[in-house]
């Protein structure tokens, strides 16, 4: 079983490694196609910059680390963060007793995944967050999930974007769409502002359906159907214009964005409360926002 | 003993009201004194709005309100909000463990306070923060600070705001210096990024010395002290050129002061938390900030 196990980490870990360069390579191809007289065409098309990061204690409690790929104030990826990881150590005992399976593992864990936030050039293209990842402790299983932030809701965009992860979903006998539909729409919703932080998607977790090559499948796919759906919307919309006053309502929309994202989001306030590299952890915030 | 409380509280907020009122003439006063020739100079002097709100439900649990007064796109503070409230109710059973004489007033509690965060337009100017407030529940006591933000330290100015705090806090025996700085140190720090906010102050809690004109005299001298320092270090700086970096830099720090304010303010995480008003709450984020 162990042997099994460290097989699936290295199938997990190779299959995310091989979907970031597959997402890298499509936004840097996505960045030379913006149409000229567009706002930014002038920029030159912009390429991803990788960076190797480290946990501190190689040996022991906080191993593993991590690769960054941030493109930049490109033409039409103003800022991307695709981060993948494996790391292992121990959890605190207060946390342990919050993870299936980690007071029997003495706090033991493992976790590899991929984690990408895009925020847009252009107010007329949505946002987007995507993150698949595997976890060990004496249990295993995998979690992630999409959403969809576009800054003024277009229900074709919308509607597409749910039909993609529905097949998705329809496609695995392990995966419950409207489950996870539902649960998306749970997590990222900013409670104080009593409004949801975009159009939804899905969120997974904790899923083990006792078929690991089945659920392996499924994750695999929803990383397929992120690299099919995601480029299509930045395409259909690339070479609209826009206005300052969209601009101005992007900037709005970024800064509830920011909100949520030091506020709630569990996988950001864990990492910064457990010292996690701040500026890994904190890629996903949006480039330039305000609150007016 | 009711009734000498009731005066008290009517004395704070009274103060509260005034030193507001001084501070928005004053910061008005500062609008119209940017001198020509400098970025933003063509703006007309602007002045605060007021805008009053109220809790849910003014007969139980989520009485009272305040008023925020802002002051929006001004030639040298690009948005500043002083809000003033007064407010009582109930706490929660699990917040009431938290607070002082919470468990023996059956939760109920009263509190009124003012509460400022200025940001500049000049990279050159300071931005601040400060709060004063008195808190009722079976016992009563006050609480505030101030600190000071500069987006590079000018020492000049780190030892001349330091010296009116303390110079402030001499005067009454109530007050320990040594002690409030340490404590403003401890909680205006960043954790996840190892730093500072700023260059500290004054911060304070629970002050009730058994001298409730002492400890009143105190607070109405820390709001004073700030009327006379803030706007002695804003003229200082106010006629200071800037550049496009000094510029990217003030919107990076104010991408940390963001961070603050969401992550770990116990005043912003408390209003969102239950239920405050969100642009009231939130009205200390700044207006533009980046994250690049």
């Amino acid at each position: 079983m162990t042997e099994a196990l460290e097989s699936r980490k290295t199938k997990a870990t190779d299959w995310f490694r091989s979907l970031r360069d597959q997402i890298c390579a499509t936004f840097e191809q996505i960045e030379t196609e913006l149409p000229s007289g567009l706002p930014h065409a002038d920029l030159p098309a912009t390429t991803f910059e990788r960076k190797a990061w480290q946990r501190p204690d190689e040996s022991d409690s906080q191993g593993g680390g991590g690769v960054m790929s941030v493109m930049r104030n490109g033409r039409v990826f103003e800022k991307v963060g695709v981060n993948i990881s494996e790391v292992h150590g121990t959890f605190s005992e207060q946390f342990r007793t919050e993870i299936p399976g980690a007071k029997e593992s003495d706090g033991k864990f493992w976790a590899g995944g991929i984690s990408l936030v895009a925020h847009m050039r252009s107010p007329k293209v949505p946002a987007i967050h995507m993150n698949t990842r595997m976890i060990v402790t004496s249990k295993n299983w995998f979690g992630g999930g999409t959403d969809l932030n576009p800054m003024v809701e277009i229900p074709q965009d919308t509607a597409d974007f749910h039909a993609a992860l529905k097949a998705t979903c329809d496609a695995h006998s392990c995966a419950n769409y409207p489950r996870y539909k539902e649960w998306c729409d749970e997590y990222f919703y900013i409670k104080h502002r009593n409004q949801a932080r975009g159009v939804g998607g899905i969120f997974f977790d904790y899923l083990d359906s006792g078929d690991w090559d089945g659920d392996f499948a499924f994750v695999q796919d929803v990383g397929k159907c992120f690299l099919d759906i995601y480029p299509a919307l930045v395409r259909r919309h690339l070479g609209e214009p826009w206005t300052d006053a969209d601009r101005a309502w992007q900037l709005e929309k970024r800064g509830l964005y920011a909100e949520f994202n030091l506020v709630y989001d569990r996988g950001t306030r864990f990492g910064l409360m457990t010292g996690g590299n701040p500026d890994a952890v904190l890629m996903s915030l949006p480039p330039l926002a305000t609150w007016p």
